[in-house]
């Protein structure tokens, strides 16, 4: 992508030509929409605009931590209306995979979860069993005994019924979660991920991100990555395009990341990709970065300049 | 390395040329003379044997969970008598490093660990003070409170007096401390590890080793690698050459894996190097990998016939 990217702020009549091309936004949410608990001024307004301007809004969000019914209802704290069918989540994405894409044998269709509610929210509506997550009993060291335990695949630590190791973002990541982990996929586990984003935004700085905790497994398995299951995997593109059904042409992708949303749009064949500089990246990574966007502005508020 | 690797066991007469050969023998500890906490059989005699002969015993370990005084413990318990001076962990290693090598300011002669006792014992023992590490205080979910206080570097979570991160196993690894490790690095402190060995041999199978717990900051860093103090850095080399002052063609690495013993010694430019097949690497690894040893045997009992 050799193509130097428009920017938008401050040019109403770029800023409506852009704004008409366009029927759906995508719209990443931290670091575009707002940063942790913070909204951007102007978010609630712009979406408003788009609305009424009859565009259709969908909410795509790596955060696994959130079901979509979290995010909803974060969504409506920061006074953001939005029905939980706009909204997808990497959890979400994941979700669908294992149960309608995935050809698990029967005696393998256990989900051996490292991550929070948001996956076990989305995994249960998708009648999808799974242990691990938010169990406080993983919540411990590992002891002595573990080690022998685990290599035998004592019942007690080893379910013989786990056929997926799903890795999202897990605060409450540690070492007997990481070994039981590998030993599932070393067993024949199809090795999964909710999205591998190696930072979360949070506070204006970064900590670690969902790709952090399948780091450690990579590692194990001599570099083998897992499946993602977020931006940019087009996973996900398939099952927003799926549900909408709208002409990918007509559809622009609005994102922070390059490696995670712009290469998402671009590689979904969306009509266009607009960053922001509110988010992850800067604008010298737009400019000189190996994707790039098609446009981008300061802050997402500067597209009100086109209502 | 394409010279195939000459396998000695059974072979009286290539054993005994092969410890004609060498005055000193590196050995690796964890796969090679034990596994876990089982010895095995025929390592005491082995090492016997080769006293006996006059040769030196050098144990060089990437464990760094022990300092040289636990392992002298844990060699003894197993029936191998050992001077502390002949044990070179990776913890005493990156100490030496730390203390003597890296030049660091007078405001920041801290270093935050993530690992166990063994590295904080080799560090008191070279006067580097410390944070970090086995404190308790540590083993905790991190609080929304903590990611603002970490950003703005609140004295009760960030030690501005911090210059260096050194990360090695860590059986306590958590997400708090991951973030700590992030930013400290972020804030200018030098990124180092005891060793960057992916698994742990334990239970005759494999577990996150030391290498797991600085992925995930390699990943948030962009794929930047710590600097490694254990085996194959010849960091490590250069101390044990530094004390036994023996001439390298006429040492030996034994080992059991390629990547970190294997290369060790050929890379410090040992006389030889010496494979054995109770670890990590299978005879076929011997054979074709892209590091060879000179030589290997199904386990180190096999030299005894060269007696």
């Amino acid at each position: 992508m050799s193509v130097t990217p428009k920017y938008l702020t401050g040019d109403k009549a770029a800023i409506q030509e852009f704004l008409d091309k366009y029927d759906v936004f995508l719209f990443d949410c931290d670091g575009v929409l707002w940063s942790g608990d913070l909204i951007f001024e102007g978010t609630v307004e712009t979406l408003e605009m788009l609305r009424q301007k009859g565009k259709q809004v969908v909410f795509v969000t790596n955060n696994s931590t959130k079901s979509r019914a979290d995010y909803k209802k974060k969504l409506a704290t920061l006074g953001i209306p939005a029905d939980i069918e706009e909204i997808f989540s990497s959890s979400y994405s994941a979700s669908i995979y294992i149960s309608r894409i995935l050809s698990l044998p029967p005696t393998k269709r256990k989900v051996f979860v490292l991550g929070e509610s948001g996956i076990e929210q989305e995994l249960t509506a998708e009648s999808v069993p799974f242990i691990g997550g938010t169990d406080p009993s993983y919540n411990r060291t590992i002891t002595p005994a573990d080690y022998g335990q685990i290599v035998s695949g004592d019942r007690s630590l080893i379910d013989p019924e786990v056929g997926v190791v799903l890795v999202g973002l897990d605060f409450h990541i540690n070492y007997l979660k990481l070994a039981l982990a590998y030993h599932y996929i070393q067993r024949g586990a199809v090795f999964l991920a909710t999205n591998v984003d190696s930072t979360l935004p949070n506070a204006g700085s970064l900590f670690p991100g969902a790709g952090t905790i399948s780091a450690p497994l990579v590692k194990m398995l001599g570099g083998r990555e897992p499946v993602s299951l977020g931006k940019p995997s087009q996973a996900m593109m398939e099952a927003v395009c799926g549900k909408f059904r709208f002409e990918r042409g007509r559809a622009c992708m609005v994102g922070d990341r390059l490696d995670t949303d712009i290469r998402f749009g671009i590689e979904g064949g969306l009509g266009g990709t607009l960053a922001v500089l509110t988010g992850v990246n800067s604008k010298d990574d737009f400019l000189r970065g190996e994707v790039r966007p098609a446009a981008y502005v300061d802050g997402l508020k500067d597209l009100l300049e086109g209502a």
